[in-house]
């Protein structure tokens, strides 16, 4: 009896402590929630920003006039609701595509086959009458390197590992493969390997390369050579060739330019706190794109959902607690200059940011939310999940953020990412066909009312200490 | 202190009580979704299959030859996996469109503006010239009502009551708008008038019209008036215009025949059950689907699906306790013969069908299943929720399950209906853009794994009695 008693008191203690986690939220919150999930599906003006982004101004890409256009847009489109709005400056790389990349395959009979290309962002050119060499293929750097110089010298790389289709979040897929794409040039490069292509980073098999940036590392400048993307549908012709004839060549013709730094701007908006003006809470995506497609779903989607979390909040009429800043950020594909510039500025102005969200994974149907946060906090977190149920928002899990808000990562800064549905999203990261057609109105509004809520209740509830 | 006793008994006896409910599976259960997943996202037929619906045969109306082809194909592949195959006899209405539908409206000017609409399923044609009348729009059949016979008489009624954006489970906005299309001519027809046209159900803003079922209830023959859909951006055009000019004429013509009912068949494959033969469990979707696109999504997706079901179960040498079939429904969309009928002979067989679940919302991304069982049985499947977590499946929720496996209910079945993510199902539902290139390879795939896991731990654990 006296164990039964111990266990019981145990089970009351626990009950007690479970108490103190129980919910944060009282009714008025779920009928706040329900008015962010009606203004945005029914008034917002997110679709319509991202139709001007995408279809008037275009890709992106840091240094572009497009990119200039884009931080004037947003602004004047900010100023509408926002107290303030700021352009922050920051020094940006600058890379050119140039005229359209082209490529085929030469087998032995000299007959050829051309095979769709693209150079990956910071790129080298190719001489300007192209370059031609055998290919050697490979599926990780490690092969690579296990290969050696005989092998590898003179020929150009072709890395051809595929995402795994059985991870169920494809980003879990993109890591698992990115780094033949960022390093793929730097470890052929110390073979005297002459080019790398690499098979984009897609889980479908079609005709769309997919760019993205790559890195020359510590490579010496004169070791640099050429690298570009082929799509999944000639990355498997490629190899399907190479099985039948070891010696067949492929040419590659690209154009592009590494300039120098250019000037560029971070596009910031606020609306001021009632109670707590010197607590920020920012929310974000970032301005820049590629260039082959609108960028409409990396990262139009998260710039405009952005923009509405403010505007959502101001049209309903709730006066924040804390100062709540939109932030737009420049250079997040090739280098992360505005996020660098932006926590920087942050620190020495000594400002406290107590929670940052980040939505760059894509317009579709929103899933939940990565936090990188505390246990304790993570905990408050989960008693807010009952809120989102009627939305279907069913994902709060701790592990990782974003890489705009990363930067910002200190003891009392809650870090988080939307998670929409990410099954989709390879077809169309980084390609030509990302384009606003491939974004759902109410799927994007979805994603901005989930957001709009999050940072109601991060306003509403502050953070734990 | 004999309070705290008292209240700690209770506590125990509670907690024993939660013991009984406590996850009722295994790890090998977790290895064997694990497979199942894996098979379905790299070695499955179940694109190839839809491509060959959509492509190679296309939309199936029932009593068209499409659908015949299409029970011939669907058999064939199954026989390659299932033990047995049977074709199940049922008489199907049968109504064909006909020469394509033709509608303006014209203004008081005699100006004319061309719009996008279809007939209705099962709608009379107008006469070979077409009809012209003044129209009278409103926005519910109790409106139409509230006017009455001097206001209806002559006219063509305009419904035009739009899909609800604020509900975030699109199937809701569906069933609060869908009488119009349903009973539309039925109770315009009482009041004289000589057709309606019906704004089409879909939540965005484009240029299809999407056609579905309708009936003309207990109107006299010599009341029945031909009914169209009408796109949502021309219904929008015909409201504005309305409002400039009440005069408007709107010109209508379309071919459509309702033949005789004629023999089809729902198609079923089995695989015997090693321990419980005579406990059923089916998986299906419907075969036939509208004819204006290629029924991708409704419900080619389904079926494919389903068979997929067996065809994994098989490939992953899965001996089942249970028999499990597979059932392709006939007649879903404009009649629901085929699920009656199958409904019918296994209540004249006395077969025991313990667990029947349905695919028929498209294929996109599974966010999990509705159930129609008791709150006993709903426990226990709760209880598997934590299997489906690594695979981002959340929705288990009672209400619903679906129109064929419906027929199935009583006491001892449990009836249940694929959830996928619904935002952009209404995008294609019965239009001409319901193809093959709008469902996504994993999505459908992941679908059909989920539905696998789900028939695997019925067939493993039963139901409660």
């Amino acid at each position: 009896m006296n164990k039964i008693l111990y266990c019981c008191v145990i089970s009351l203690l626990g009950s007690a402590f479970a108490k103190a986690q129980s919910p944060q939220y009282s009714k008025i919150d779920s009928t706040m929630l329900r008015s962010i999930y009606n203004y945005n599906l029914t008034e917002s003006d997110s679709y319509e920003w991202l139709d001007y982004l995408s279809n008037n101004i275009g890709g992106r890409l840091s240094g572009s006039i497009q990119a200039e256009r884009a931080v004037d847009y947003t602004e004047n489109e900010i100023k509408k609701f926002a107290d303030r709005t700021e352009l922050q400056s920051v020094m940006v790389p600058k890379w050119s595509r140039g005229t359209p990349e082209f490529a085929y395959i030469q087998l032995n009979d000299l007959s050829t086959i051309n095979v769709n290309i693209c150079a990956l962002g910071g790129s080298i050119p190719t001489r300007q009458e192209g370059l031609k060499a055998p290919v050697i293929e490979v599926k990780s750097l490690e092969e690579l390197s296990s290969l050696g110089r005989e092998q590898i010298e003179g020929k150009i790389v072709f890395y051809n590992r595929p995402m795994d289709p059985k991870k169920i979040q494809t980003f879990e897929a993109y890591g698992g493969c990115v780094d033949q794409r960022y390093s793929g040039a730097e470890e052929a490069g110390k073979y005297g390997a002459v080019a790398v292509i690499v098979r984009s980073m897609n889980l479908r098999l079609d005709d769309y390369p997919h760019t993205g940036f790559m890195s020359y590392g510590d490579l010496p400048v004169e070791n640099f050579i050429p690298a570009a993307a082929i799509s999944t549908n000639d990355a498997e012709k490629l190899s399907a060739y190479l099985a039948l004839d070891k010696e067949l060549k492929f040419y590659l013709k690209q154009d592009c330019t590494v300039w120098g730094d250019v000037e560029s701007f971070n596009v910031i908006g606020e609306i001021k706190g009632t109670r707590y003006p010197d607590e920020y809470i920012i929310v974000g995506g970032h301005l820049d794109s590629w260039d082959l497609g609108d960028g409409s779903h990396d990262d139009g989607a998260g710039v405009v959902q952005s923009m509405q979390v403010l505007k959502t909040l101001k049209e309903l009429n709730y006066k924040p607690q804390r100062t709540i800043m939109v932030v737009l950020f420049m250079n997040e594909e090739n280098g992360l200059k505005g996020a660098r510039e932006y926590a920087k500025q942050a620190e020495l102005k000594n400002e406290k940011h107590i929670f940052a969200l980040e939505s760059d994974a894509g317009g579709f149907s929103p899933r939940g939310f990565s936090f990188d946060t505390t246990t304790k906090q993570m905990k408050v977190i989960e008693s807010w999940k009952p809120l989102f149920k009627p939305y279907l928002i069913h994902f709060f899990e701790l592990g990782g953020s974003g890489a705009d808000v990363g930067p910002l990562k200190g003891a009392n800064t809650v870090l988080a990412g939307l998670r929409p549905d990410s099954q989709r999203y390879f077809d169309f990261h980084h390609a030509a066909n990302d384009t606003f057609d491939a974004v759902n109105k109410r799927e994007l509004e979805l994603g901005a009312a989930t957001m709009t809520s999050l940072v109601y209740l991060f306003d509403k509830y502050g953070i734990e200490n």
